[in-house]
């Protein structure tokens, strides 16, 4: 190895941080044989200096302070794992290009708002921005929509974007259990935050969509134009009647090209059993994107954890030490269109319903009345026998329609007396 | 765009040839935006010239002679789309390297047999060699072993990598049609060659197999220590039978290290339906890599097709365009390892077992006692009520054994009387 090593400052000695400096430090010679150069850690900077993280830190210069680390290290790449969309984590980013060093980071949410300006920043900077860990952990999404698909004008681009989720889901399924019961044990295992509100209402699905979106559609990122559900009020009733229905539920993240501009949208959805996301299970994720030439393609993988995070920033790293350059979003910043955003009113597909009913005559035939009048169309309906004047459970699956026109029906049949719960829809996905 | 283009000379004008030349011109600006620089096909040649192929070919040079246009083009890469391990397209890739050009193949049978020597005289004239279209068609795997989880030790890499098979197997289940039958249905929709040996026996998988292995272990390619089985000997009964038994039946690549060595092997396989494999349909391929940071991460797609193909060399070809080099199998050529082929007496896993047995008393003692000779463990055992007399299938599935053991059990237990076929075997994998 005649060249000399990539030198690396990691702020941010988490979970992550340390997986990486055990990657680092494990997998060392393999990784100097495929970048062609050593990369070694000279910089670290964490918040409590004197903590024992199973790591070695010796002949690794400290700093208390990430961004001046950022700039005062002897290193050629700073890795940004400390998180958050602003604060010290934009500062140490902000510091990193500044100084003319390659920025590699794991942080979806300063991504998601700061991306945009950051790419153009590190490409007058003559520097690499790498974020394959802040989008489906391991799965090396961002490289296969920036340079392995760049071939195609992409479609769309969807997938399950946080297992945290994808947990809660499968495990509600499996056990028939309820939301708050599950969300504790994911807490328990360590998959759920104490403060579990960024996953579970949607907003980290929403942030690496954003960055997703735009990879493939080549328009600057717009996290404040996403759609955003989340899973909270995911039944497990409504888990059984996907079941029959023949559809799994899937926190899903959605891109996708429209005459009506590009819908951005994260919500629970109904997909299909044929559907290869549907069977996506546990905390794993999945991208699948539609390109025009390619067709569709499906990248599954963890989303989260040490291991998966590592591998990806490693893999930014070892495309620095090999030279191998990209525009951060597939195209240079200055090139990255306005994103138009489509109104999620706009959106076509089919929905399932689920009514809470006081069964008495002619409540049916107010239900039908209603979607009628909103020209929404009926496909199937499910109804379990019950005795009368029983509140019982009234399903329906819906032929494609427009959101505007399904929401004016639902609001319509919230205000039936006998409809004594606000309707519970779902939106189904058959790609 | 201020950069000079990238002259592209495309040898071989079938259905992939043209499709890549439709893609080249009808994308020109979005991948002159990708890849920094306009991407122009300047020479073809084909067999007939006269044949119209609906692409113009307008101020592009005609050669007869693909191996010629290598060196005589005006050309910075060209496309080898000719396909067979030897001959002219052996010719001219060589000549294409030897002339300082880059390299671009489709073609998986002359890098199984071609691949690590190519690999070095690219490296030696400076020079690229992409093969993204050779492996999965349209997914970017070779991108993502090579580059994508480049920070992973990787423990094995294995999927279905040929489209004409899975379309078949796909097809037998769903009709409860025979092999013939299918085949020659596939044969009537274009999905398989009018001689589909090459296929069905295996073979193309086993030469996709070489490459992705080299790729994942650092090791030269040793496309003759590949294991290779085809479908021709799947029966409806077997689906049937994996379908009761909770397995779907798919041909598998799988190239794994294990301290014997590392295998390399295609046959069929049943594989439980918790696997994502198992819900890999038709004509699609998916690949499954497991590295010791990411995981098990799964990559599906179109494996073959005038898109997916074409998609993946302009993939390579922006890759070339933007300067983004890497190594051809992820390590300089000179530092790939020899392979140590592990014997595939070796393999341990679980088998299926089918038995066509004339039922008197005694032969379920004599199979039994084959089995234990030998130290083979059952786990399970299927027979449907029958009349004395009768020839049954009697199904059983055996715990995970050694390949070893395991044939000599079938070997004793074929010579049985009763037993008047040959045992069925199809290897169990559960990943």
């Amino acid at each position: 190895m005649e060249a000399k090593p990539l030198r690396v400052a990691v702020a941010g000695l988490g979970t992550v941080g340390v997986g990486l400096l055990h990657l680092l430090r494990e997998r060392s010679a393999l990784l100097a044989e495929r970048a062609g150069r050593l990369i070694v850690v000279t910089a670290v900077s964490a918040r409590d200096r004197k903590k024992d993280r199973g790591v070695p830190l010796d002949g690794v210069a400290w700093f208390d302070d990430a961004a001046h680390m950022a700039t005062a290290a002897e290193a050629d790449a700073v890795v940004e794992l400390i998180g958050g969309a602003d604060g010290i984590a934009l500062k140490t980013s902000e510091a990193a290009i500044a100084a003319g060093r390659h920025l590699v980071t794991a942080n979806k949410a300063l991504l998601a708002v700061r991306g945009t300006e950051l790419a153009a920043k590190a490409e007058k900077a003559g520097v690499t921005l790498g974020f394959e860990a802040a989008v489906a952990g391991g799965i090396p999404i961002v490289k296969a929509l920036r340079e392995g698909l760049a071939g195609n004008a992409l479609a769309q681009v969807y997938g399950i974007l946080n297992g945290t989720c994808n947990f809660i889901l499968t495990t509600m399924r499996a056990s028939g259990r309820d939301f708050a019961d599950v969300l504790a044990e994911a807490q328990r295992l360590g998959y759920a935050e104490a403060d579990p509100g960024l996953d579970i209402d949607g907003h980290d699905s929403a942030h690496k969509l954003a960055i997703l979106a735009s990879l493939a559609f080549g328009t600057r990122i717009g996290h404040d134009r996403v759609h955003v559900e989340g899973i909270r009020h995911v039944s497990a009733l409504d888990i059984r009647y996907a079941d029959e229905l023949g559809f799994r539920i899937k926190l899903l993240a959605i891109a996708r090209r429209t005459e009506a501009g590009i819908e951005q949208r994260v919500h629970a959805c109904m997909v299909p059993l044929a559907s290869p996301i549907a069977h996506v299970e546990g905390v794993f994720n999945a991208v699948v994107a539609e390109g025009d030439s390619v067709g569709r393609t499906v990248f599954e993988g963890r989303g989260a954890g040490a291991g998966p995070t590592a591998s990806s920033v490693a893999s930014d790293l070892i495309d620095i030490a090999s030279g191998r350059r990209a525009f951060a979003f597939g195209v240079p910043a200055a090139k990255l269109e306005p994103l138009r955003a489509a109104p999620m009113a706009a959106r076509r597909g089919g929905y399932y319903v689920r009514l809470m009913v006081l069964d008495k005559p002619g409540v049916f035939a107010d239900v039908a009345a209603a979607l009628r009048d909103e020209q929404v169309s009926m496909e199937a309906v499910l109804q379990r026998a019950r005795a009368p004047g029983e509140i019982v459970p009234v399903v329906m699956t819906i032929h494609d329609t427009e959101e505007a026109a399904m929401m004016r029906a639902m609001a319509r049949i919230g205000k039936i007396e006998s409809v004594v719960e606000p309707p519970r829809v779902i939106r189904i996905e058959t790609f």
